[in-house]
């Protein structure tokens, strides 16, 4: 949708996280007209900010008519901008019924947040994958397995006839993050180099020893000072670690299970990788694609509900 | 030793870490005249800012002559004031004649820097903790068995006749800070509670089923949404997990072995507790007596050496 173009979106989607917010002007065979980004996240914002935020974003794409707006993610949490209640698990990812409008202060805005899941034993909760995972499910209809979402917070989810039946989230990538940005580690992991070979030694040391996770952290500094480890090693070390650690207790999840990946292209490419060490292949979905075809199939499931 | 007083300390004893300086004026006979802190830590300061600092904190302690003082820590390393190298296990954790004299500006400084040591397989390091074992060899002589120094990166050391013949270091103190201080996991455990029966059952679910640690930590979080999971749990909890792989990976050091804490006394007392629930009984050193009776035994010797 080029500047000045007089075709309006027949619906927007947004994926507003904990960090960004993502919008894409949507035509009514879900193709994208256009997209938008900010850094106005979830957790940067009061109540009062949602809608100025995202009329920041997407004031353009509006009419004057009302423009159906379908969103996911942390924007539906108690401290987003209104609380779309968890739905329990096993059921489907996505419920056109459960969808929770929100009430705005520029009538320009029918804005809706789908619901996140929550299982109660084990307690976990998710808010945006499940608009992934109904994406998945989509594109890949009739899917029975594991879908695996790697992120910040990687969540595991057992698939079976079109529910969520089970999940399980690890904390991998804000652990990554803390570990390599943050932590005395940082000091020996500077730039982005990689290293396969040490990431592939690390899942397996993870998996085979993982009651020695504990120990191997701090080994990634020593090794820098005193055996001159480069810190392309140890950042790919320090992802193997930690990947192992994962793969080790969601071994449940994708031991002889079909799995598959959704999520950044390089993240998943180092899981699928780390799993393909243990023989299980797992061929990978795009997050976005997964996204805007969960909250399109949320768009035209509200339009047949009507 | 107070304001304005004549008697001048026979020597100064220096603990000068990546967060913290501190420093205690010591008489001939090894007794405490006065302490001073402050947070210039090495972290915070460039080379140059070294000595500055150490006036600014020490400087009424001084009289005419050269002060003998004697630092361990973080000071010593290459990004601190005056690197002084590594000495290699098995070795006793001091020896005067190792010490690494730092040149001065003000000729009342005679400042020495007790080295850190190195183990080359599995690669560690330590500065500031060989003090410690000093210290803690010196208040009971003839040990042999295990130290364990918990802390911000806890050292477990195997001692024999005298020398640290093998040590490993966990970054437990410092995950921990992070994870519930910088991580999602900071929004269910604000205060300082504290729960013992949380923090026992997490000691032993990450003892029996180590490979699911990974697994327990959002769970945290989960929890304290949907199962209103208490502060105090969820903080105790996650120490519990945490000083729990911390054992699991250190079992070699405690199975089967005396074992002494020098530490902090709630930190110590934590650990205590998480030995005692595996049937071993660990009597505690404070982390201050054996800093200052490491130093001291340095200060001693070195008189006996020259």
């Amino acid at each position: 949708m080029s500047e000045g173009s007089q075709t309006r979106p027949a619906w927007i989607a947004v994926d507003w996280g904990t960090s960004n917010l993502r919008a894409w002007a949507m035509d009514a065979r879900g193709q994208v007209l256009a997209e938008a980004a900010s850094e106005d996240g979830m957790g940067k914002l009061a109540k009062a900010e949602f809608e100025p935020a995202l009329l920041r974003l997407i004031g353009g794409w509006l009419g004057e008519g009302p423009m159906p707006i379908i969103a996911c993610g942390m924007v539906g949490s108690r401290q987003g901008w209104c609380e779309a209640p968890y739905r329990s698990v096993p059921c489907p990812p996505l419920d056109p019924l459960a969808q929770v409008a929100v009430p705005t202060t520029d009538p320009r805005l029918a804005m809706r947040i789908a619901p996140g899941l929550r299982q109660t034993t084990p307690a976990d909760v998710m808010r945006g994958e499940e608009t992934q995972i109904a994406g998945a499910l989509s594109l890949i209809p009739d899917y029975d397995g594991v879908l695996c979402l790697p992120g910040t917070h990687s969540k595991w989810a057992q698939i079976s006839a079109g529910e969520v039946v089970s999940f399980q989230t690890f904390m991998t990538g804000e652990m990554f993050a803390l570990l390599s940005e943050t932590s005395v580690l940082r000091h020996g992991m500077e730039g982005d180099g990689w290293d396969d070979a040490a990431f592939d030694s690390a899942v397996g040391d993870a998996l085979s020893r993982p009651e020695r996770l504990a120990a191997r952290l701090f080994a990634l500094r020593a090794e820098g000072l005193i055996a001159d480890l480069a810190p392309a090693a140890a950042r790919a070390r320090l992802s193997g670690l930690l990947i192992g650690a994962e793969l080790a207790a969601a071994r449940p999840y994708w031991l002889g299970q079909p799995v598959t990946l959704v999520g950044e292209a390089k993240l998943s490419a180092a899981y699928a990788r780390a799993l393909a060490l243990q023989g299980v292949t797992a061929p990978s979905l795009s997050v976005t694609d997964c996204t805007l075809a969960g909250l399109t199939s949320l768009a035209h499931q509200a339009k047949a509900a009507r």
